[in-house]
């Protein structure tokens, strides 16, 4: 990350002991000095308009678009000009799961030799800032969506409503229950909410809600 | 390597017990099992037709050319076309010595956002490798140089015989004959010599070799 002028690291439940020790380690840069700690992928991303997973494998189940790095980053770098953008990393051993990847917009893949492989997380970070970084060769990009986009956040509260909703009127079934919570937590992200759609939708959410309450 | 399709491993002088670890390994991938040692980068550069060494400082002492990863991937892309190319990584600690820069015909940085921090070995690796396998975007590329390069073993014997012409011509310093070296070896590689003109080159350093010895 220092390499390549990134500075805010966000750790999602990191493994205490490993965390704390890196972070007081002589030398330890200012970016894992000043790293934050969430609870939840969902805090973690909360400001950011743009939600983007990182895989070697690609998800089918989640139906989530799968971009080459070199496009991926491309849009990546469009979408910080105006918004902040999350880049999630899974554990080295196990990847993203499907929870995470439920609040990813879309993934990214490093185009590999041979897909059966992951790469150890450092050598993936490393290469996805590389290509992030790269000279802006966008100065012939498509113009910046003209409407604003939600955060992460308020996407989120619109899907926690809506789930809220959709529990209580009986459409999620406890056994399946994580798995329709992935789903519609992709389904809402597919939308690509504006900003100004946001208290309109949550207005809409909470008159459902009170209503589904008050039977 | 893996990663990205390369499979040839060579390493110079590596710390004994840390290698035969890593080789022997669980797990161990067929790249580190194969690796080759050698005891000089000499002998390790000897077949490649070009010799890339990386830095993340520049070292203005040998003059090389120094060029970004970007360029530097193209032209390494188009060489690997006709003939082996060295991608010449120094020590994480220190890098690549004088000693060994004098073997490169150019060298390559990555660009990096600070350039008072090197980077982490692997990283390093596996941020230069993506790049060369990126998708050949060459198509339109310059020609291939016609004349076939010689490789970096008959460059490096006409080297050391020019290297004994000039010891024994009184033109090396004893005192400063290390850093002689050094120039002497980067500006034979200079001069990119072509295959077919090494029998002749070699033919006219033995001459001058014999009538110094003869003398």
């Amino acid at each position: 990350m220092f390499n390549f002028g990134f500075s805010r690291l966000r750790a999602v439940n990191p493994y205490e002991v490993a965390f704390r020790e890196a972070r007081s380690a002589v030398g330890a840069r200012e970016i894992l000095e000043a790293a934050e700690e969430f609870q939840s992928v969902a805090d973690a991303v909360a400001d950011c308009a743009l939600v983007v997973g990182t895989t070697s494998l690609g998800h089918r189940e989640l139906e989530h678009r799968l971009r080459p790095l070199e496009d991926g980053a491309r849009a990546i770098r469009r979408q910080m000009k105006s918004a902040p953008v999350a880049l999630l990393f899974g554990s080295e051993k196990f990847g993203l799961s499907n929870e995470d990847l439920a609040h990813c917009h879309w993934l990214m893949r490093i185009t590999t030799a041979d897909r059966q492989h992951s790469m150890n997380l450092g050598q993936a970070v490393a290469v996805c800032l590389y290509e992030l970084s790269r000279g802006d060769l966008d100065t012939a990009a498509r113009p910046v969506r003209a409407a604003k986009p939600a955060t992460a956040g308020e996407t989120e509260q619109i899907t926690n409503l809506l789930l809220d909703a959709l529990r209580r009127s009986g459409y999620v079934n406890p056994v399946t229950s994580a798995s329709t919570e992935n789903k519609v937590r992709r389904l809402v992200r597919r939308l690509e909410l504006s900003a100004r759609d946001v208290p309109v939708l949550l207005g809409m959410l909470r008159q459902i809600l009170w209503k589904l309450d008050s039977k």
